[in-house]
């Protein structure tokens, strides 16, 4: 089964990860030019792999983002598949559930989004809100009405086994999870923020619940925590990328994406004997016409 | 959170369910008139239970049936369902799988039909297929082009695993899952089966296809047995019912059904002074218009 590769970014599997300790920079990080120089070439070589992996047919692979406002998911989900055949790539972003949604267990709308086998599937968000920002905002649940009182520890629990359960049964099925926290800092957010009140171009991408959102940080940050320790795993890893200098994270996005699918036997079909047997039948047809 | 009904038919949860000891008839059977009565007073009782599920809109309800040909699930659906609302229920057939659902994990198919809440669906098959038909049949496995070599046993071990994970998910958020394997005897099979032959006007259900699956008999049974072994559980039992008598057959799957509506903490929701103030209000405003 797939193996999620390593890297200094990677959450490990026992629980050990502390947000507070994890790197929001790097020290001494490269140029932009050559952060921007190694993406370039990620995304190229992701070109040849997607190709054989949609040949081939065998392995789903599903990319889930996860981040604080203003950390760079858009634009990293642009940068790393900008040049990736789109036919062979579904982005889906998850806001706030429909009531439609709603009616159903909290996994149902993303499993409608799964990608298909040969297929590269990005979640913008996901089914991680259920144990992000539902657990900042516990008012939310009582939309959700489930019918069972349960001690809210023990419903977060149940949330993050539902999670890793379905995640092993998809993994098992063909689908290799990747799970990236684009780990951006307070100060950070802060100057982006003000850069999108300042530039009126950016002016949109504001809302004043930005704010709200931002004065919870301790909780979010907490939620982060528990949440990427309770569902790395060796076939659905997290990882916990420096989103600060942007062109570096986008670069480490997208070189982990590329050696993940290296390490999966991507090839492209190999016919058998009868598969040769009968192109060379087909060609002596058209030739004879 | 909900616990299967009491009933001799219920698969115990610990494994102990042996097929060649299950009823497929039962000695000194009520009459045919006995149990179409019964049948009449639980449809009665289920349209009032749904209609409350409804209006709580909190529950759902899934019933899945399973069974051998000819063992009646289409007319014990029909039969059970017939005279509740259908704005309130909804029925699914799964047959042969798709291109489409060959491309996704194998509970993707039915993960999509599941249930609102306030609502109940019926399963005409299921995910239970995957360890029944193509377990029988394991030359049906290539299709769905698994990208992991997995020896047989294991294969189905983390198929079982798979299904009790996600119906315990469900449950917790509020789905009550009912299964039916309508159990009928070899000999009465066949009879049914001469009958359609016998009579053109049920011809149209009879397919050469059905004396091969016959001919695989034992080999569905012992499936039928560790399937229902592995994923009857409190709250998602499975009940073996003695399917040689239809009338009888029809009576006791109603009846589960209803006494397991019964169990759960159905109400009209309950207004809260709030509301009582809200709803005195309008009355107010329209009495002075």
């Amino acid at each position: 089964m797939f193996e999620g590769v390593s890297s200094p970014w990677r959450v490990p599997y026992d629980g050990s990860f502390r947000i507070g300790e994890a790197a929001t920079s790097v020290p001494s990080p490269p140029s932009k030019k050559k952060s921007r120089k190694s993406l370039e070439a990620s995304v190229a070589r992701m070109r040849e792999l997607q190709d054989v992996l949609y040949a081939q047919d065998k392995y789903a692979v599903l990319i889930v983002f996860q981040a604080m406002d203003a950390a760079g998911k858009d634009s990293t989900l642009r940068a790393v598949m900008t040049g990736v055949n789109p036919a062979g790539c579904q982005v889906f972003s998850f806001k706030q559930p429909s009531t439609l949604e709603l009616d159903h267990d909290f996994l149902w709308r993303t499993a409608q989004c799964m990608p298909e086998r040969g297929r590269i599937g990005i979640f913008n968000r996901s089914y991680y809100e259920e144990v992000l920002v539902v657990k900042v905002h516990p008012e939310y649940l009582p939309a959700q009405r489930l019918p069972y009182q349960v001690e809210p520890d023990l419903l977060w629990a149940q949330r993050y086994e539902s999670i890793r359960d379905n995640e092993l049964h998809l993994a098992r099925n063909g689908l290799v999870v990747l799970k990236f926290f684009l780990n951006v800092s307070k100060d950070e957010q802060r100057r982006r923020f003000l850069s999108r009140i300042d530039d009126p171009s950016k002016n949109w991408k504001f809302s004043h619940g930005d704010l709200e959102e931002r004065a919870l940080w301790p909780k979010y940050m907490a939620a982060y925590e528990t949440a990427v320790n309770e569902t790395s795993r060796p076939w659905a890893p997290w990882y916990a990328i420096p989103a600060d200098d942007k062109p570096l994270m986008r670069a480490t996005v997208a070189d982990i994406i590329v050696r993940s699918l290296e390490s999966l036997d991507l090839h492209y079909p190999v016919l058998d004997d009868r598969g040769h047997a009968r192109l060379a039948e087909a060609k002596k047809e058209l030739l004879a016409e």
